[in-house]
């Protein structure tokens, strides 16, 4: 492995040297545990500014499935299931946490199978890894039509991700527009946020944080993929809805001894608009990575606005290609070709891309 | 909180120098995720080779109540439950973890009411945490005579601390016992190492790893409180016993995408034998209170050879010292009367115990 | 087994000759299922005259387990767990069924060592299987004096049976007593009423029907085991606590298809105080049987005042009494001494108890 | 509802005559609880017989839901789920309970589009409720070789309905080749047969119960729909996959106390080829009906071999119809027109066809 340069996801690389530097600087204080010290305090002081959210709730826990499968917990009844893409991560990457939690995932198409194949950048959808409002709004009005609907598993939370896990983003109309219905049904509208950052710092959102707080009813600020080491910052704008969320989060292992680390990590990001900056990193490299493989006649699987590019390569390159790079497999598109990830992320050089494009 | 020393426990501060080191040499290798890593792997080698168990499956998991959820739901099936002490961690402090994954705790008395209160040290009990082999033959003993028993949760697997919630530790024998009895009803032996370290260095153990890989079906070396910043070491002796353990870590949210970080902390402990040097540290700094607390005249509530040690003070003097030092409080011991505890950790050094003993 | 009399419990007949009447009488009608037909809302009606408890919720189930388990899962918010004795048949003999659905049960001593084992029955004890107000006070006290109170079980729910597993029933001042905990600490009351019927005729009892609606939040009138061929009516008195009981009940497994079985058997009880006249004769059978037994010099266990009456009787003499009569086998006292239960039903008749008179 | 003639279901009766006959008959016998009786025993042999399958597992549970979620739960590992078509009974209408006990259901898509719209009965297809060997194949396939499966769900079972819930059968060669898929994935194939008299006795199946005996790992013998008051017999007809069904059974809710209720139904439903001789009348009926149907030019909405016959109405038609006949809705097809099911049972008579037909 070692001497390949890695483009194979965005959790590779250990954390912002200003953490590891506070973390040294901090060792030996001497905390408070389970998230009660002072630098949770000042790291969710400093998110509930950032969303212009005085009032919310703000909680750290350690990664994004576990983050998801607390979350969707507190949000449901015990007869209600979570709404979301047939793509997004609760319902196909964790192994089953959210039935384990006793939750069915209601799955929605995801896929609009047409899209523009000619042309720059040659796109196959823009709406991979999406919900579409009218999608939602059926099924929600389907339901309640159904005489049967109390044999049936209740629509009680709708997940979403920001980006996607295709890179694709929601824009603020779309955003509104599912609000709307979640409000209109009174459930409500979570947002996995694990690359948030890289969302946010998109050159082509008009979504801001601050629409994120008000618009959704939970939603986490990743850290993991995002400058920490680990650690997902998972804010409710209007306060969490249930009285008592720390037993919540104990029960699902989730509860992190030394909640300090999350604190700090949180803290530090949030200062000097340190997430920001670093996610703009991302983004710059992607958009540089983009245009090489524009420039090189590369089909972009999907027109991602954000840190992961995916495109189609012939099997006899990306055979050649992995012996400089490592990449992320997608899927096999057809015998000959294959839909391959590339990620950049905070700290991700032009030296970098320049290195990789050497072998594209 | 500032200014105040604290005995209060053991998760109080970060990591052992060497680790922190470690994670930024390291801080830009591009490692694959979920410890497939060649850190974990190194780990995992040298804590087989510490535990003279060559074919041990090794896994690294983030905290304690975590750890016990997931090897507990591993080794149970769904009729089964955990068969603990009643103060065992898993019994009475982890806000229904085991429950919510489905499974009992069948509990055990833990306490001998009886106990030295003259004389030196004014011990009350040496039993307390533990279960005895007695107790737990005559459980499985009833079950299985039981003729109602299929309507009863069966006795799956047995969860015992070592040290205990209470410092206390098992003797070689003891744990031999109960080996003997788990292999006779065929049901796994698990132990419950957090605080492992301190038990192992203990000046009154005849207990090494060694033994606990040869008696135990499953046990974890844990990190969080001994030098690491979090994580714990789950150790299989004789294999693991479920043919795809990674979904049900992932099914917990126990999967670290990060899992490099808990194999380079688990690596740097098991280098030049720093996990156990470190841990003899915090039980010569608990020997030391130790004698000082017995010549100042304090009742020692438990006998204990680990780092935590127990003290039962009048309730004028604790509001006295509790402008100094923050400690953890245990019970109130009676309407005057509050039983304490001072633990000693990696990291505490002569210093610390010396300003203690100032305001005691 | 055919040829031997029987009084090993109160489930091992059919259904009271009406209830089977009317089976045949409706059996070709065509009627909605899942207990939306005219029988179920005349029952539900019949029993909230009873109770008169107007506003009162009524569902009916199959079985004790599954009612048990159904109710508790909708009192309960997914960190609490409910209160029991350790008696207690949600805590004892259900498999694990509280656990399964994710809740912890917290137990209550239920046993008083001390007893009267001179004079007259050489009654052990009256309180078994009962709690005590004062211990489940301390329990809700203690819970919430504790610091660490967010990482342990909350209590959610106080569940009792009335009668106990032991034929013990609680005065109305116990009753009022519990009920005013509750409603100090916010948790609901759930009395189990499997037996409830034996319970309401006993001649030692100042419990009405309408009390129990007055003074629990949710309990069931047991039809298995009180002339009906199964069945259990729950009531809520002043609503059910969920907006949606149905999808919950059908999530358990626990929504019969022709719920109108449980209407027609439970209307048929609650006509003309059948369900009343027929728990009498329990009572009535139970009292002459403890009479002969009190002259025939046999000790008592236990002062049930219901229709299960506990004996403790020499080894020898119960291998004899079993070659004519089964018994419910309890537990064993000692090397040479066996607790049996003798109980009698809705259709036990004097005839049956002059035959098992002449065994013992 | 009285004086309405009902098709809306195969659940609107209660039992044969001589099933009640029965109940009387041994109404006071006295029997041992939850199945361990002797009419459970010969029940169980006879259905063994009839299934030429000596050496099979049989226990009786009381419903379908119930009986679904509890045979899942015993199939199942607990990181896998069930494989099923995405209009099965366990994916659309249990209210979540396969999730409630912690496992997905992966679904596969149940309808080919396509159909025969034109000719005699205008059917629109042959292939709803049922699956495809080829997607099952495919599914298992795409799942091992998908590199990231450890994070997935792992195929742990498969679930047919035989009939489908749209009244559709599997052939032979169907049910030949699904089998051979799940041996070849060592993975067991759980067959739903809620109505599965209705399916042995259509006119147009080549399977017999002998058939599913030899091709399934696990099917149960319908009561509820076919003669009896509630109850389902399952069959493992190579043994049951855990050492101890009873505590799984009763942990779920599902072990009747008077479970000999069960045997004495099943004993007379397998006794004189009662089971099979009234599931004809139902077919005989059906068939009867569906001729009806297309003579009076009806469109069929599936080709159903079974008692559930579907059509296409308009509405204004169907308005009428509402006012003489209870039917089941099924879906709306278009503005304009619905799908309604016409459900025969073991009861129906040629006078009931005749009065339905009237008012078509």
């Amino acid at each position: 492995m070692a001497g390949k340069i890695s483009f194979s996801s965005d959790y590779t690389k250990g954390a912002h040297p200003r953490i590891l530097e506070r973390l040294s600087e901090t060792n030996f204080e001497q905390l408070d545990g389970y998230g009660t010290d002072g630098y949770c305090k000042s790291a969710a002081d400093k998110i509930r500014s950032a969303c212009a959210a005085p009032e919310a709730d703000v909680f750290f826990l350690v990664g994004g499935t576990q983050t998801n499968q607390t979350i969707i917990d507190m949000l449901l009844k015990p007869y209600e299931g979570v709404v979301a893409a047939q793509t997004g991560h609760v319902a196909a990457h964790e192994a089953g946490a959210i039935e384990f939690s006793g939750h069915k995932v209601l799955t929605l198409p995801s896929f609009t199978e047409a899209g523009n194949t000619e042309g720059d950048g040659a796109v196959y959808s823009d709406q991979v890894g999406k919900i579409k409002a009218e999608d939602l709004k059926k099924l929600l009005a389907d339901f309640y039509a159904d005489d049967n609907h109390e044999h049936m598993v209740f629509p009680g939370a709708v997940y979403i991700s920001h980006p996607t896990e295709y890179g694709t983003l929601y824009s603020k109309a779309e955003l509104e527009e599912l609000s709307g219905i979640c409000k209109e049904y009174e459930i409500p509208l979570f947002l996995d946020g694990a690359r948030l950052g890289y969302g946010l710092m998109s050159r082509r959102t008009d979504v801001t944080l601050q629409d994120i707080a008000r618009l959704v009813d939970v939603f986490y600020i990743g850290g993991t993929k995002v400058g920490a080491l680990f650690g997902e910052a998972v804010v409710f704008p209007h306060k969490v809805p249930t009285k008592h969320p720390v037993p919540i989060i104990k029960q699902h292992g989730a509860l992190l001894a030394k909640g300090w680390l999350l604190g700090l990590m949180f803290d530090t990001l949030f200062t000097d608009n340190l997430y920001m900056d670093i996610s703009k990193n991302a983004i710059d490299m992607a958009e540089e990575l983009r245009k090489g493989l524009v420039e090189k006649g590369y089909k972009l699987y999907i027109d991602s606005p954000t840190n992961q590019q995916f495109i189609v390569m012939e099997d006899d390159r990306l055979k050649e290609l992995s012996e400089h790079v490592r990449y992320g497999f997608w899927e096999k598109l057809d015998d000959s070709h294959t839909v391959i990830r590339l990620a950049t992320d905070w700290a991700t050089t032009q030296e970098d891309i320049a290195e990789l494009m050497k072998y594209l």
